[in-house]
């Protein structure tokens, strides 16, 4: 076996997302960073390939002269996969450029643009059975698994309530006008997309509440604003949801929730139990019974899942982070092209990353946030 | 200046509201429980006044009794007030006999059955001009009036965003059927009014929205639901709020929310600043900046405002809890009735106390909410 | 069955600990204030004296005067016992009388000045069978008397380790020099006695420790310092402990450690479990387990033990605070002078309060450490 | 620039702290594993590297072959440094070796089995000016380096106080006696050297303290204790402190805390601030003041000091954990090491990982114990 080869698109010297998705691809030491296209801008993508010990000859000025090239060199030394860290209006183009040649793809959220790319996108990886892993990042940590687990298994009974939450306050201020690069973007239309705030993290707390509990949205109805002024998309929302089985549930997204971090939060309620857990301390999960104490499930402890316990690196008391969570994705990942390239199936436990599909259901969740805002209706039904 | 005289209807031995009143009146020395009609078994009612340590002779069969017989007894040994801690549907007529007889009236909530019984009070409180108070007792922590006087003062800008939730677990299973009594008249429409969950604890969260924020809901989009099986009234409930001033809202109440307590917590965002605070663990304030890190505001520290500490009976570092709160209300309701004795104007201080018009926005808020979820349209404005 | 009558020595208008007995005494409304001698100033004891609604001629100038003339009036109008609420040097003499003249005593610690004084009040106590409660107030919270029970009940298994702390920074400044009349007295060796810091809280946590877990203090090493300049009595001390069954333990207490309030805190190990508590956030215990998670116990909720649920008033979710632990003092206290009044044995559950045993410990505990800190041998034996 | 190459002592599959070591290493791009020898059995040593994408020919059978084969390739193919991760006992030899043979070194803690052999490494280290750094992981966590910051710019004041503990209760029981591998060198004396608990933890609680505060300890007083029968060093230790500069402490460590994981918090109080700090949690530092609310400083914030910022991969609100604090001290080693090669200088930011002599006093720190522990005299003075 050996370790698997990556081609970064985007994520030159100073993004924040493409530094996470290096360190996330590297922890592990499953797979190597062996070539890029890391800007638009041709010698910051030299400038880039330098910092990161790449020769120059596979740092390359383009995606489209990335895939064309590393197509040409022989396998083992060729790029395994291509890893998207663009903003969103530039996930679909290398994505189904590199589908179309061949490659596997590692790509940030949202999917795609619009509906109609993301479904394009599961119609190419369906038809060329590439493998393709969307970092929904948070469904990587190690107690987001466990949560799964419990509800899957039965240990809080039928789900009737899901609260899920990702107030942020970086952008309660106009901060795009100051020139802020990453604000620039997420709040452009032409680059983010079709919403905001619910593109960039509402879609996180969506794949979240139907990762842990195995639900799908039905229907919802949602109020999305902008509420600082001048700007052009959503930076604030909140949603009425309204699950297949009936469960009920508030999911609400912001980025003008002043002094807020990422305190993404999810509580799920059943019949028999409840858990909670919250990105900021999430070595902890909250373990509600009806007639016994709340316990405090721990990353590393010996009674958690199997699953859990493979998604963990350390002994418990030593916290696990956002970069180990991320880092999951990326170990199951090369694990399944590794198996790909031996010609086996993949161990079960590492078929366990956010798919095409989850990227599809993102999708359809903006757009029905977007229909639901403007409707007077009060309930819209999300398609599939 | 002498001691306020108390006369009680209902909470007789047991019951857990009663108790909680005549611990919150005795708490600062300035109340004294002279009289009661404890129960409508005159038993119960008997042995309850016994075990307070009342004389036969002030312990009455009836509340009609009580306001009649003590209307008759001279100045100075009379009741001055009458605390009404029955269940919803036995709030109003005890309260108009007691007003139409020239008592005070301290009122558990919701303040009635009906909004058409709420406005007969809110008339009669005018014409009357007697003290009432209505204990929607999480406005009496100190940290929440200090979070209302922060708003009041600028601190955070103008609001754009409030989110309040209030999910208990208690009623997760038909517990009703098991003769528990709290749980057998909340959940039956005939003595809880039209809604339980949000009558119950939803109002508390409206009470507390618009107690800190001085905002007032304008419209809303409900979706109350009745979880668990065979129940009447909702046992939960999820509901968008816009404010006057044009800021969003969240607001739920859940009582099947397994493993909850009493998880009241508030979070609201200005434009400059966030406060957020938490009733299980009241005594601290955490107050959220755009450039500085947050701050744990503790009750009872010098630092506060004035009005939060003169809601405080300890130095910091002694947790006050859900009985001082209460008893602020209390205490305010006392100094009200004193300085109405001696013909003064009450300090300002004591001039804060939730009062027969807050009740009725309870009513009008539980209204809309009933009118909401039974309607197609998104949005159902609050009536005034 | 009648309310207990209360006398206070001491804590006249402004008083902090006066207060707080006050309110203590009267939450359960099982006692009433008759009288007082609230302060040295006969001016200040009348002012006093209004402001609580007591008569002129229940008012006194001196302890010594109250006593001689309460004494002098029959039974069930004359107090039924003394609070003693004063500065540490005149805690002795006025209980002292007390007792010699037949009153009931409730004090606040340290029970006396000097170890003498605190035998004498023992002895005194045996031969007078009167009943005396300490105000180790930290005792009374729920919480501590389910750790408490589930040591007693070998939940944890042997004990092995203590661990208890008790900083506060109020005193981090020179304070005293400014003139503030709560650091006056208890940084002068005149009136508080050999140990400042030590003496004031560090016997709260050592009583605490004793309490929880049953053991005893056998001997310590100890390092009292004073760290703020100028100041005469230890503001900081750090304790090694060996307890009589063999475990070991660490205790300190701190008054210069700047930004922490009241913040006790107390960790035991056994066998085979921990058990820890915080009175910043006292409706927690957790408890921890060699192969489970950790338990949140929360106070009221219905799987805690009898004697804690006896000492909680209101269900899980409704904090209760530092004076209804007060007050679990003063209930207990008042059940067993009603139980000596009707010539009955108190219930159990009532003869849980400090005693003047306890009282006793403090002062050689503080012996103890004095005599420790200026040794240079390692152990120092507390005698009994 | 070229990545730097490590070559690993110990730390076979399966090893704890040996897959720390190698993903903290790989983090960030700048290290490579190219070469090992894994353990002392060549097969499981074969089957690591293989694991780990290495040839055969670079997996040796003894760090001794190691060092000699590895020193014979040409440079840039040749390992740059050795890092060593097997058990205490194992540390000093290789090290040794390596530091003779011109490698750098990173070694795990504790530094040697003896006093003399960390003083010889001491010397050998200034004898061949080589790079040296030790993994007192805790000092590279982000907040670890602002409180050092913060203390060292006067922003708390003269340090008075430092309480610092580490409390863990995995071996609470005879896990040794059950073949547990790390239970079983841990406690062995002929593996782990004359302390256990201490040697293990309470160095980590030691450096920490130093680090942060940039005091020294001058003389201690111990109470070291084996609690768990059977064993043969110490699981249990108490500390008293007295620093360079007069201020007091408090340490201790333990590992028969039942339910506690890695507990490691320190709280440092100076004339004007205090500062909090807990490993189990560990993107938040609490900031506390005499005047005003504490503050809650975290990982990644705009306001945090540079050298923070420089120890910070993503920005705030992605929990940063246990291996991104390790990966900083690689970081900081391989930015050293690539300027050693360049013949420059390394920047100031990269010159801040533990080192050699950090070794030595922790070695000192550990022969004081065990010194006060068997001694009746209350203080020992700590070598230098």
């Amino acid at each position: 076996m050996r370790k698997i080869r990556m081609g970064m698109v985007g994520g030159g010297q100073g993004a924040f997302i493409g530094a996470v998705h290096r360190m996330a691809a590297l922890l592990d030491g499953h797979i190597e960073l062996v070539c890029g296209a890391f800007s638009s801008n041709p010698e910051k993508s030299k400038a880039s390939g330098k910092a990161w010990y790449l020769p120059d000859n596979r740092v390359y000025d383009s995606y489209e002269e990335m895939i064309t090239q590393e197509k040409q060199l022989p396998e083992g030394e060729r790029m395994d996969f291509v890893a998207i860290v663009t903003p969103n209006h530039l996930h679909f183009p290398p994505a189904k450029l590199a589908l179309e040649n061949g490659f596997h793809v590692v790509c940030d959220k949202p999917l795609a643009f619009t509906v109609a790319e993301a479904r394009e996108l599961v119609a190419l990886v369906k038809k060329t059975e590439l493998i393709f892993a969307l970092t929904h990042n948070y469904t990587g940590y190690p107690l987001v698994k466990q949560a799964r687990e419990m509800v899957k298994t039965g240990k809080i009974g039928k789900i009737r309530k899901v609260v899920v939450e990702y107030p942020q306050g970086w952008l309660a201020t106009n901060l795009e006008a100051s020139g802020q690069k990453q604000a620039g973007w997420r709040t452009d239309p032409s680059r983010s997309g079709a919403s905001g705030c619910m593109g960039d993290i509402g879609t996180h707390a969506e794949n979240l509440a139907e990762y842990i509990t195995g639900l799908k949205i039905k229907e919802l109805c949602a109020d999305l604003s902008t509420l600082v002024e001048g700007r052009k998309l959503d930076d604030d929302g909140n949603v009425l949801l309204r699950f297949d089985n009936g469960a009920r549930g508030v999911l609400y997204a912001s980025q003008i929730s002043v002094g807020d971090e990422n305190n993404l939060r999810i509580r799920v309620y059943g019949e028999t139990g409840g858990l909670e857990w919250f990105q900021a301390e999430p070595n902890t999960l909250l373990v509600k019974h009806l007639d016994k104490p709340i316990e405090l499930y721990r990353t590393g402890q010996g009674h958690l899942s199997a699953q859990a316990a493979a998604h963990t690196r350390i002994p418990s008391g030593h916290p696990e982070g956002y970069l180990e969570a991320f880092a999951n994705i990326y170990r199951n990942f090369a694990k399944c092209v590794q198996a790909r390239l031996a010609g086996e199936e993949p161990e079960e436990i590492y078929q366990d990353f956010p798919t095409v599909e989850d990227g599809l259901r993102g999708m359809l969740f903006i757009e029905t946030l977007i229909k639901s805002t403007n409707s007077s209706e009060k309930w819209v039904k999300m398609e599939e």
